[in-house]
């Protein structure tokens, strides 16, 4: 079911990535924000995104303007209370970042950090819950995009509840293909965005808190804008965005909602991509390209593929090269090896995988890099 | 020249608006946000908007994610420094909700009130700024969009710059149609959106702001995501906007560019906005419907009208009924006054705005309101 023009860009990349003609043409009309109409939509969406966390009894989703990080920084400010304390477990670039707008809002924040090449050991989080009790509250990445890790989110998630703290889980690039039901994973609140496994285009983040939690998170907000409790106040009352909504990728992204339970939902993207993600790494590994996780913790979002040792080997000559075939890369974000990555999430199949090996293999013979 | 299809709704609201097919059409590309296109046309998004305040010698364009009120809220947190204190001039709720997200953000604020009904007096303010030297910054709302009011922004800036402050501008709803010139109005900063009087899709706003103050800037803001200072050095750097942007929004943003400049820029939107709201104002005056301004402080951006005195009026109703006619109005901001308002701005021309009037003479009629 290959939905992807071949005259459009083929965009490997972790999002924003290919989306369906029908979610592009879902931007074809300009809603009223104020309107009825609008705020169904808006309400639509919502309930979406809480049954795919079975959520729809416990928890609420306010929805937020803005990218990931404003969602992410949102959720934090809101839910950690003044006396809190966040423990953020780190293996990448974006458990950097939440460690990061915690201390910039001027919140207690430590870091348990795995380095950059291993997942999140639940043996080390328990010995940080255990040796400080001011810890309230976990924070972890479900699929850390800068490698492709995917953290152990059951194991911990079980760890957390278990000493009596709270979690926030920044799924961002994993929500809605990486399963995550509330009812067997305790969490707080979880975040994801319109533009990554859910095939949105980018403009909106969304948090999935439990109310309970929420209900107690008024008047903490270091900021108006990024005020989850009154964006969530505000939209029971009127039903409306607090602040002007971004109308065209609203309705964007409930087309491509209704695109993913059409599809199956979580298990058929989750088959899809993952499907996406095996045909990658051994179309790869047939042209002499090493995939750098082990199989056990590769998640099927995005991978990351050693450049090749070779004096020919350039990325950003690489980049637009393939580019000139119609096939947009994404680049490394480790520190210390060389790596680029391909992303295996959007409205894209094996073909277009396929499709996208084959114009590295033939730029790679260009560069006098492979045969 | 009306670029609006009979079959879609009639916004007639102060954005989102109508937009062009064209603008919309740009949105049926997928880009790449690490792309060198893609920052290509970011580039040029803001070479065109520091033009528009003939400001590209002295002033940066910095766009961010979110709504209109994200990038108040940084530009303020990013610009007010820890010591200074800001003083906002509000006739209305956006200048209400200015001095709201400053003190949310721990920062020293005061308001000079001027009521809902009448524009900033600047001898007040002159008066002001004489008795309080610890006041470093002077916010205003060019365009007061909860009545219409127009500010007298240039007395006000040689007032604000004549003690030797700076004066940051919330033109969210007139940038692009009102007039304002860094050659000839002197400002610290101007703060617009992309779903205004420039007529793109809604997403994202911008902060046009003096690159001296912007330089001084870092380490200020009390947000990671709204931190005005780090989103420009990011992208000085790369090139590329430090969180994923709404890239579709861009790229309409850009299409919507492109045709104000092809209609012949301000001059030519205050032209078309000013019939609109000139065709406007006498059309509803000939169905028996008053203006709530006088016409000297009346912008032609959106008109505040008193609702009819008659015991059938609803405003509920007479919105759905007038919605069944294919025209969207939009509630009244003001809390003493039952009034409801109509927008001037948008892809659209007085033939438009005569059919939104012509639906309004309907509907009353219905309502038994107006013969
Ligand atoms: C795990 C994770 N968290 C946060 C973000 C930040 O999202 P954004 O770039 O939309 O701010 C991303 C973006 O890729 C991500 O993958
Ligand atoms: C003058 C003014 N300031 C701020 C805003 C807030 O913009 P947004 O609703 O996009 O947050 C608006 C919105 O209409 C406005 O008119």
């Amino acid at each position: 079911m290959t939905t992807h023009s071949m005259h459009a860009p083929l965009l490997l990349t972790p999002g924003p990535l290919v989306t369906s003609a029908r979610t592009k043409n879902a931007m074809l009309h300009d809603w009223g924000s104020w309107d009825g109409d609008f705020n169904a939509l808006t309400r639509r969406v919502g309930e979406r995104l809480l049954a795919i966390i079975d959520g729809q009894s416990d928890y609420v989703c306010v929805p937020l303007q803005g990218s990931g990080t404003f969602a992410v920084e949102a959720a934090i400010g809101s839910l950690l209370p003044p006396a809190g304390k966040l423990l953020v477990l780190s293996n990448g670039a974006y458990g950097k970042r939440m460690a990061q707008l915690t201390a910039t809002m001027g919140r207690r924040v430590e870091t348990a950090d795995f380095g950059e090449t291993a997942p999140v050991d639940p043996a080390v989080l328990r010995q940080r819950l255990e040796d400080d009790p001011e810890i309230s509250h976990v924070g972890v990445i479900h699929c850390e995009t800068s490698t492709g890790i995917l953290n152990p989110i059951e194991a911990i998630a079980r760890m957390v509840a278990a000493a009596g703290r709270k979690l926030i889980i920044d799924s961002m690039s994993g929500f809605g293909a990486l399963p995550l039901s509330s009812k067997t994973v305790p969490f707080e609140a979880v975040i994801g965005s319109s533009n990554k496994c859910l095939e949105g285009v980018p403009g909106m983040g969304f948090v999935l808190v439990r109310r309970e939690a929420l209900e107690q998170a008024a008047g903490r907000s270091h900021s108006l804008s990024l005020d989850l409790y009154e964006q969530w106040r505000y939209m029971q009352k009127t039903g409306q965005w607090r602040y002007t909504p971004p109308t065209h990728v609203v309705a964007a992204f409930d087309a491509a909602l209704a695109q993913y339970e059409e599809e199956g939902g979580g298990p058929a993207r989750l088959a899809r991509y993952s499907n996406n993600c095996a045909t990658l790494i051994a179309a790869l590994q047939a042209i002499g390209l090493r995939s750098f996780l082990p199989a056990q913790i590769q998640a099927p979002i995005i991978v990351t593929v050693h450049a090749p040792r070779h004096p020919a080997w350039n990325f950003g000559e690489f980049y637009a090269r393939v580019k000139a075939h119609g096939v947009l890369l994404y680049p490394g974000k480790l520190t210390a090896v060389d790596t680029f990555r391909v992303g295996c999430i959007g409205a894209i199949d094996a073909a277009d995988i396929a499709r996208g090996v084959d114009a590295i293999a033939r730029v790679l013979a260009e560069m006098g890099i492979r045969e």
